[in-house]
């Protein structure tokens, strides 16, 4: 019988998580049932959000159960199938799990273009990072040609997606990383207009030299001391996409608030939570502008590739190190 | 020479206001020059956003400087007129200072119909506070007919009436409130379908008892805890009005965030900062929605008036301790 691996989640982590943490078996590779396919995963992507999925507070999603595959999107290949739209052969992307195989019915399933981009970039710039990066500038962040855009962990997948497409867009575009190496490709490669390194620069006085006209839209992936240096340099009527808050996800005790969220009022401005699973219903729409910016040399993207799913947690960690440069992808089974 | 009197900022205040901050003056009264009006101010208007302006820190308006006559709104009677649509005896509303009289020219006074309310009521429920409800519960909040309104500091000039227009518009309505008199009034007077008092009850426990199905508005106007519980039962596509956050006024610290604002995300809530002046043009439309609700009995409003001008430190200390019931206001001259 041929088998394959998969991680599952043997504890809630506390803190970073351990590898004692999750548990990598070798299992029996299934058959597809009727309605079914047997995808062979090629590319598992490493997410922020990941770190929620394994806390046992409920959010968003249920938490992932002791015992259960850790929850994760993928993109990998139809290698058997009982579904007549998804043939042999076909690429698929989907929450597909970390491991080698999965079986699926075709809900959940999106066929992927491999001749758009290859398959890692479909996690990234032309998948959910992309999309995120997409409806989080123009749909929750209302970006207009001219606004000042300042985006955090702007060297990550979502990061360089928002700042490219929002300096597409006409808007001057601030980037917020750590680091010199990071800073340095955001102005070089993903062409921000400037960078603040938040590990070395003095945050607030870099946000008035870069920003001279305050900042109309501020696309938060991290929280903390940065969101709060932001609140205080907030244009009229500023928009906050509240995207992610990576800077807590992993304090044992309670995340620390946004001191400065009063000066929302002065400033009459609004900060909004969102999820791009609520625009799955335009999820093509994105598709197609980023792979028009891919097509024009308009938006440069870099997938970190980890090779191996023994890997996984090392791989995670990285993250939230901030040790990735791009959409950090996870590799299993054989390279597409 | 007939004089008057003035309060005076001497210093700015650290934590609460206290006496010494503050110069009790007697002064000639001015004669009105050409294109302008002398009013004899009959009630102040004391407000949480007071505090603010006599910090230091820059904010939507210029700090109060120290030697100035302390800004405020008020309620007075045109005593002398060199403006032809203002004769002698025409009653305004304005930003008329903590004073006995005012010299003014007629940009930023409103003409008030004393037919329509008492005159405190003008600084209170047909007042600022009236169309700050007004704004933040239908533009900010977006309140619908079967929605959870949820409103912190409720028993309070703004959180009264933004409790009642809700309810009115067809809204389950919940009022926090501190102590069990403030409870009870809730209920009783201003008609909330449900009371929590924050200083005796647990918050989260009553925030699940009474707002099954979650909280779709939460109208803010004291940060902190309060505002931490409510982050934590908020709906799907929740709107948080922000209008104040007075639990951080008088910290002399760092005001301490909403350590649960990530819960925006899962949310999909946003939370809007907002000032009553940007709406200025449409205050007509308030006082008509809120004086017809008064004339149904559906608007029912509170004035808690001090007597006299030299008791302005005393009762500002009233609306941060919470001591007030219903719209604060100082008795300046004679009473009308």
């Amino acid at each position: 019988m041929p088998t394959s691996r998969k991680i599952r989640l043997a504890s809630y982590p506390e803190g970073l998580p351990k590898d004692s943490d999750w548990e990598l078996t070798e299992e029996e590779v299934p058959e597809p049932g009727e309605g079914e396919v047997l995808i062979a995963n090629r590319y598992v992507s490493l997410d922020p959000a990941m770190r929620g999925w394994v806390s046992p507070l409920p959010s968003y999603l249920p938490p992932v159960q002791p015992g259960e595959v850790m929850r994760a999107g993928a993109v990998g290949e139809v290698v058997a199938s009982n579904v007549d739209e998804l043939p042999v052969g076909t690429y698929v992307n989907g929450v597909l799990g970390v491991q080698e195989h999965t079986v699926s019915g075709p809900k959940g399933l999106r066929v992927v273009n491999p001749e758009l981009a290859p398959l890692p970039t479909h996690l990234g710039a032309l998948g959910m990072p992309g999309w995120t990066a997409y409806f989080g500038v123009f749909d929750i962040g209302e970006a207009k040609p001219g606004d000042t855009v300042v985006i955090s962990a702007a060297a990550g997948a979502v990061g360089s997606v928002a700042g490219q497409i929002a300096k597409a867009h006409g808007c001057r575009t601030v980037g917020i990383a750590g680091g010199p190496e990071k800073c340095a490709m955001l102005l070089d490669e993903f062409g921000f207009d400037a960078a603040i390194d938040y590990k070395n620069d003095d945050l607030r006085a870099k946000l008035k030299e870069t920003c001279p006209d305050r900042v109309d839209v501020y696309f938060d992936n991290v929280g903390g001391p940065v969101l709060d240096a932001v609140l205080g340099r907030l244009a009229m009527k500023a928009r906050i996409p509240l995207c992610g808050g990576i800077s807590q996800y992993n304090t044992d005790g309670k995340p620390v608030g946004p001191a400065n969220y009063l000066a929302m009022i002065a400033a009459r401005a609004k900060m909004e939570g969102f999820l791009v699973f609520d625009f799955y219903a335009r999820y093509d729409e994105a598709v197609d502008h980023l792979a028009g910016l891919i097509a024009d040399g308009k938006l440069v993207h870099h997938e970190h590739i980890v090779e191996g799913i023994e890997r996984f947690n090392e791989a995670l960690n990285m993250l939230f190190k901030g040790e990735n440069t791009g959409k950090l992808v996870l590799q299993v089974g054989a390279a597409a």
